[in-house]
């Protein structure tokens, strides 16, 4: 007895750029894919736990949200409309120190909730108490790639190393990446120490790079090197990893994300919200960096929803470049999907194929705004919404179907657990 | 016995800022909205044909689409990641001229499909054949705002004249205001005639307005004068009326804005999309001018959906201005509801009051993100989404609850007719 079959789906396996197939058939063995292609090759004589007629719906890759603070769902529409500096000092920062292991644990199991009714079957989770949020995210039964937020005041190498070596060997569901919280938030001393363990390890790293231009510009006046070019030089890239939002990369700096083979996260609403910028995406593109997309944390964007990060990605490139052809659909859900799984060393959960992990979603082409089906992939970055996912599925488990979420707790739970913890750190 | 009535909601009203009421109660008398308040003040002794438990969820006004093209549905998708010369030239207009009426009949009843699911309950719509527009509409039991889109080439004064005198005398879900395509597309001599016509009923006048920088230099080039200030020395705006987009205002302009009472839409994802620019809207709320928020039509946005413009208007005002607290939340909520209503001459649907049109809808506080519920407009404005709307009512009829449209035609049938529409056009 096999897992699931899916027939009468539309296939985005995304494979072969964005071709749909028709009359496909999609079958799930435990956590991955034995079969995706057409009906008529379909092997003969499975049995299944389930069959689900797909009724002409798409099914396609999940989303990975490339950069987040899951745990901050607790701050959502608590620090809004007031400019950044008092935004960090005043509300993000003293009520972080507050927090315990039990609030992220809450508070990431908000934020998963959200990721499966946008398709996201993956994020890139930066933030504080590791073990916390593995729990919630394993529970979920939801793949969570993590990485280090380390900085002068919190984190250290040493659980760096420690978090590294469990995260790992646990559940596949969770792995750990080395990273850092930003340059400005790290002497000198400890990014060399990290350095020396991404050579230990042969790891890459990861960290916040180039957000506003104050940022960039206190980095060259302080050490004669953009962010980019100082972690380079001190040997932080040189097993590769990447950059989250990268608004004001140099040429110099492009050319070092290229020659180390780093990815960069783009993360578009929180760099508006936040009034930093707009990264210069179709010059990234142009200059073939490998690119991921990501919804930052819910303190800063404020929700999680791949939908409106994808318009925006090629709607602010459009605004800059003044080209309405500028960074076009197709090269969008690239990113969303596939450059965000290599991004994040998922590459099993880059496409739909035999052998790879069942990390998919089903898209509702019965929603208004999915027809006429002019343009499947067109109509899903131009137009698609949460309110167009019908499925998420991760490593072949069906988390939510039909606005009903799997994940082995009550949402009623959940949405109380986290209304408490930041009720009792209100003013 | 009486309407609708709505216990155990939360109510904003919108008529004093956005202050929300606990434990509130709504019901409706035919098409209109008898009370609004608390529970403990609500009249004894009614009787209802339904009674609906709102389980704390919001009741609010709907939203109101202050500017679209709705029947462009037929095109959506099939037009993307051009230029914007060929995408008129080459795409939409050869296919607009070959349009019927039953192609646009059934291309609007796809865009209030959309609408409803979006908790839009009014939209504003500049197309070709208003007839065809008020049946789809009406047969909805939408509220559509009708405006002429005339031009040397389409429409003429005989025709606004009568659909003027027609459409605001039938149904009262339907009005008609006179409204040319542009300047560029109307000689002087056919302004001048609009412009009698608004004299002689005293009615307001719209217009695309300042869309792109070249189309606002070329008209200085041509007569000395802005789009806004051409229009005002023929006495366009005498009685009112306002522009859409208005990208490029020049202080002059927004003066004639405030001296003449008019309403500026603004349409910041279409504005994205075809590269046109990014409205100041900060400048135009500072000077006290009447905003609005339209999507444009679904060949340039291309969804329908006010949540994602109303993250645009403060995400994009916040990076142009450089500052995180411009265009707060409660400022774009209003521009979304009261503004939009009062743009388009509803006065009866600006807010929730006893004698005001039942135009609301029901936001679903159990999705994740609208929790925590630290702050319930900046959740609806910041983490927003179709997802969100429970339930759209129009003029006292529920026309889309859980998914579900009541709308006297199935989804599929629509579907179907609008595939249709686009099949026979393509190349």
């Amino acid at each position: 007895m096999s897992g699931i079959r899916f027939y009468n789906a539309r296939l985005l396996t995304m494979k072969d750029g964005v071709e749909i197939i028709d009359d496909g058939v999609l079958i799930t063995e435990g956590e991955r894919i034995s079969y995706v292609g057409k009906k008529e090759d379909e092997p003969e004589g499975g049995s299944y736990f389930r069959e689900i007629d797909a009724k002409g719906n798409l099914i396609m890759p999940g989303f990975k949200n490339a950069h987040t603070h899951s745990g901050m769902t607790f701050l959502r529409s608590y620090a809004d409309d007031q400019p950044l500096d008092s935004w960090l000092n005043e509300t993000v920062f003293p009520r972080e120190a507050k927090l315990k292991d039990d609030d992220i644990y809450w508070g990431t199991k908000l934020a998963v909730m959200e990721y499966l009714t946008s398709g996201i079957t993956a994020c890139f989770d930066m933030y504080l108490k590791p073990y916390a949020i593995a729990s919630a995210t394993e529970e979920c039964g939801f793949r969570c790639v993590q990485t280090g937020s380390m900085n002068d005041f919190s984190q250290s190498l040493e659980l760096q190393e420690e978090w590294y070596d469990r995260l790992n060997k646990g559940n596949p569901l969770t792995s750990y990446i080395f990273g850092y919280h930003a340059e400005y938030t790290c002497s000198k001393e400890l990014l060399e120490g990290l350095s020396a363990l991404a050579h230990k390890y042969e790891s890459p790293v990861w960290s916040h790079n180039s957000e506003t231009l104050s940022e960039t510009e206190r980095c060259k006046e302080k050490y004669g090197l953009t962010p980019t070019g100082f972690a380079d030089s001190l040997g932080l890239y040189d097993h590769g990893g990447g950059g989250y939002h990268c608004v004001y990369l140099s040429d110099e700096d492009m050319e070092i994300f290229k020659k180390r083979g780093l990815y960069l996260v783009t993360n578009p609403a929180s760099n508006m919200k936040l009034a930093s910028g707009i990264a210069p995406i179709s010059k990234y593109l142009k200059a073939g960096i490998g690119l991921a997309i990501g919804t930052d944390g819910p303190a800063s964007n404020n929700c999680l929803d791949m939908f409106r990060e994808m318009f925006l990605v090629t709607g602010l490139a459009k605004i800059i470049d003044k080209d309405a052809s500028s960074v076009p659909a197709e090269d969008v859900l690239y990113m969303a999907v596939t450059g965000g799984a290599h991004a994040m060393g998922l590459k099993d959960s880059d496409v739909l194929d035999a052998g790879k992990y069942a990390d998919l979603i089903m898209i509702d082409l019965s929603k208004p705004e999915m027809q006429p089906l002019n343009n499947i992939v067109k109509n899903i970055v131009y137009s698609g919404s949460k309110a167009d996912v019908k499925m998420t599925m991760v490593a072949g488990r069906i988390l939510y179907e039909d606005g009903n979420f799997n994940i082995g707790e009550k949402p009623e739970r959940i949405y109380s657990e986290v209304n408490k913890v930041i009720e009792g750190m209100k003013d």
